[in-house]
């Protein structure tokens, strides 16, 4: 034993066959994504995960000026203002809508790409 | 006034411009979503909307038998699997994941072309 403890053999790393080395970095099993990143990530979805913050990011879509004043918000969604800038805040602290105050009103366009980045995280999941 | 109140010049409907009644037509505002679509579409961004369950997605899509034990999802996440079998279930009930029974344990893969669902919605918004 004390021979083999002293030659170096059993030191040694073995040698990689490089099918296996390759198949070692296949995903098996891993998770793709850590608890962190997880985190991150869900956050768009809860920001997502609500009927009345979808039917706001399509009224500001369908918005063919490219941005929504909230006066315009409300009323379709038969909801307060309170509640509707609420949810607005929402959608942009998520990065989805951007925010820009003009005189009394504030109006909400789509960050470009967004929902893009938001369908990119499903892909690569 | 008497004499524009009876002329019929008052009350007769504006001729519409052509460019103007095309522009009607044109998405301004009204939302794509009615609130039944909304609600129907929130549910799978609720499912969407946690670490862990995105961490499962990824842990299921990552395996490369195309399906995983949920013996072998409960140790990485370092949850029981009373509680996995929880957010397994509402990724099932979103159309996310297949669970097929077989013997002791089930097993879940991904419902071929669910996330490019997920990702059309937010394409469609």
């Amino acid at each position: 034993m004390s021979i083999y403890a002293h030659n170096g053999y059993m030191t040694a790393l073995p040698t990689l066959d490089p099918t296996t080395a390759q198949d070692c970095c296949e995903p098996t099993g891993r998770p793709a994504l850590d608890a962190e990143q997880a985190k991150q990530k869900a956050l768009v979805f809860k920001a997502l995960a609500d009927p009345n913050r979808l039917r706001l990011l399509s009224m500001v879509k369908a918005e063919s000026s490219g941005e929504s004043c909230v006066c315009d918000l409300t009323e379709p969604l038969g909801l307060g203002q309170p509640t509707v800038s609420h949810h607005l805040k929402i959608l942009v602290d998520a990065g989805l809508l951007h925010r820009e105050k003009r005189g009394t009103w504030a109006y909400y366009s789509l960050v470009p790409g967004a929902l893009d980045d938001v369908a990119g995280i499903l892909a690569k999941l």
